[in-house]
């Protein structure tokens, strides 16, 4: 795991004044990576998000060229070097300044992108809280599958439609059969939720048949990200069996265009215990350092923004709090050493979801299916309105954020996106 | 739906004097495409096979560049005028023949690799003798389930272990619970599976949003090729639930080098009909051209050669034979129609795997799963040995071939490749 150094104090102040703003998620502890491009540009660059600004890393001197994958492959040494050389040039007084101010750009003026080439992507299921509440709908006396607290369940989700933060979504259509029906038919969803969820994207690759083990794996993550893995319920319900999800989650996935890097999440990792009671994992699964810090203390939200409230110029409520720390039942590193444990290669840029992180109790439901019971309970907003799945226009926004008290608060900016109307 | 023209006049005959053997699988009327390369070069280039040779077509001056995935993308104007071009260089007599004949090369002096840059990768389950088998070993009275014959079931597999034919690879490890067990445990696979598919390869893309309607899917299919699913199905059975296959696929697949464009199977169509009492498909999962010719005739076997058959000089035992028209739910339209109608986003070169094509009789059994009964009843083979799973050091080829009367046969090579020991 990575330690905590230099990069981490917390009375640190950048040159960009903007870094030292209490609330910023980007103070100089943090150095983010996205790939970013400039309204009249149309190639990706390499950027580290600063305050209110993007460091391109090309211009500033720092990486050759504009490929996010590659420089994800790097070595912890040389990765730990480059976060080293920018928090330098970065900080109030460095002699560095007069290059990199020139490689400065607002985020204002820039746009987003997927921040690498996502090749493939899993998605997980660590929340426990998530796992036994959808199945309490199914089998409301045994709600968690006897392999739960075994394997860490997962399975591939679809690259090609994973977007950027702002790129909205039609309303999928699908195969469904309704409730009572005895013929299915294709319709607009009706049951369209989210996922809060988190990103965690791969550095170093494995070769096809060499497994990594648990004390490596780590070395293996690059960062994390905010991720939505949108849901079409009545098509998740009717298409599943026996092989899973498929056209249910395949229409559109969200992630936020900052990955906050293993190195500044350092600080905020915990301990990782199960439940008294529980098993062990395997060997295979368990290594001291996980047991010791592989948890991270990520607070996460989701707010949801009806139409309604942004013609009101209001910015949404929260309708959901939790923690990854405390609700994950595997770790980062466990899901690299299960994912590779059968010889699977795992390249630069893969994504793994984390699957719902949702809490245990009321108002930290990571999905509307929890929320709302399965769309018998609706929630009832500050506004007034109601919803049980989302409806067009309705926007949700994850947020994500360590905090601890004498640091610096990190955030992971947002993911949005907006439900646009079905069309056929 | 292509048509037949010039390309597939059974009398042609090539001045590559291999081609013109009848039991060739690339005659004049095949030019399947694929990626070599030359023992000294490390670059891929883009060849179609004829006879035992490969001709360059970089070199002959047919495309720009080694991308297959551009070639892939072409229209269908272009595709067709690009046939034509190869097939009438090399016809006997032709005068392309000075610039053709440097750009050949025989087959047996490169190596062929994955036949073009997968991104996405989806495992269908169009089988239906498959799908019933493997269900009864499960459900004894209600084998096939409720949406089978409503869905074309599908779930999304690993781009990343996708290797070409003759790429051996290592029996994977995996947590197991075996049966009568209380402890699940990490061992090396005991139940180690092929599956005989079929690969279908999209050549042109659709934008996210925009479904692709059944009157055009054909026309974003490039070709097809064969296509191994080697499954563990013992790990399968333990972390498959809730979600679907994960580990107990992605270790391996294997995809033939040559890639059969549809142009060239246009001679093999046949009306596609469900069989009397069963559901019809929904509107977006049917057209006229579906059912006058959405079937196409490939015969498809299954060899598998132990090291005791290798060290005789024993080419393996033919132990599957079936075919594609006679045995699949869902045509390629509908595949392609299914996938899109939510919006889903399709590259060129994603792969398609068809599911197991098991025949409804004995020796038509795609899986030992199915040929064994889950195990149950070894396999004899001709020289006497026993197999109910894959041992270390079987290999498995897979063999497809078109023949009708008074057509010259069209091969697609094959699909191969070895189980190496587990290595911890």
């Amino acid at each position: 795991m990575t330690t905590i150094d230099a990069t981490h104090d917390p009375t640190l102040e950048s040159w960009v004044a903007s870094a030292n703003a209490a609330d910023t998620d980007f103070p100089l502890q943090n150095l983010p990576f996205g790939r970013f491009r400039r309204a009249d540009d149309s190639d990706w660059c390499i950027g580290v998000a600063v305050g209110d600004q993007v460091l391109d890393l090309r211009q500033a001197g720092l990486v050759d060229g504009a490929d996010m994958n590659r420089l994800m492959r790097l070595a912890a040494e040389p990765r730990k070097a480059l976060r080293h050389a920018i928090s330098e040039g970065l900080r109030e007084g460095s002699a560095m300044r007069s290059r990199f101010e020139p490689a400065l750009v607002a985020q204002s003026e820039v746009e987003m992108g997927v921040p690498c080439d996502v090749r493939d992507y899993t998605d997980f299921y660590v929340g426990i809280h998530h796992a036994t509440a959808v199945g309490k709908l199914f089998r409301p006396d045994n709600p968690l599958l006897p392999n739960y607290k075994h394997v860490p369940i997962g399975y591939h989700g679809r690259a090609s439609t994973i977007n950027a933060s702002g790129h909205d979504f039609r309303r999928p259509a699908g195969q469904l059969m309704p409730p009572g029906a005895t013929q299915p038919e294709l319709k607009a969803c009706e049951r369209l939720d989210y996922e809060l969820e988190l990103g965690i994207f791969i550095g170093r690759p494995n070769p096809q048949g060499v497994p990594i083990p648990m004390e490596q794996a780590e070395e293996h993550v690059f960062g994390i990200a905010l991720f939505n893995d949108w849901s079409a319920r009545d098509i998740q319900s009717w298409e599943y069996q026996p092989l899973g999800p498929f056209l249910s989650k395949n229409f559109a996935s969200t992630v936020s265009p900052w990955i906050v890097t293993t190195e500044a999440l350092a600080p905020f990792r915990r301990a990782f215990e199960r439940p008294a009671g529980d098993p062990q994992p395997l060997p295979y699964l368990d290594s001291e350092a996980n047991r010791a810090q592989g948890a991270i203390d990520i607070g996460l939200e989701a707010w949801l923004q009806t139409p309604a409230m942004r013609a009101a110029g209001h910015a949404g409520d929260c309708i959901a709090r939790s923690n990854y720390a405390q609700v994950a039942y595997w770790t980062m590193a466990q899901l690299v050493a299960h994912h590779t444990v059968n010889g699977c290669s795992l390249g630069a840029g893969d994504l793994l979801g984390s699957g719902t992180l949702s809490g245990p109790g009321p108002g930290q439901c990571g999905s509307l299916l929890e929320a709302t019971q399965g769309g018998k309970q609706a929630l009832t907003l500050s506004n007034g309105e109601q919803r049980t799945f989302l409806q067009d226009g309705d926007a949700i926004i994850l947020k994500g954020y360590c905090s601890r008290d004498g640091l610096r608060r990190i955030g992971f900016g947002e993911c949005r996106a907006t439900v646009l109307p079905y069309s056929s």
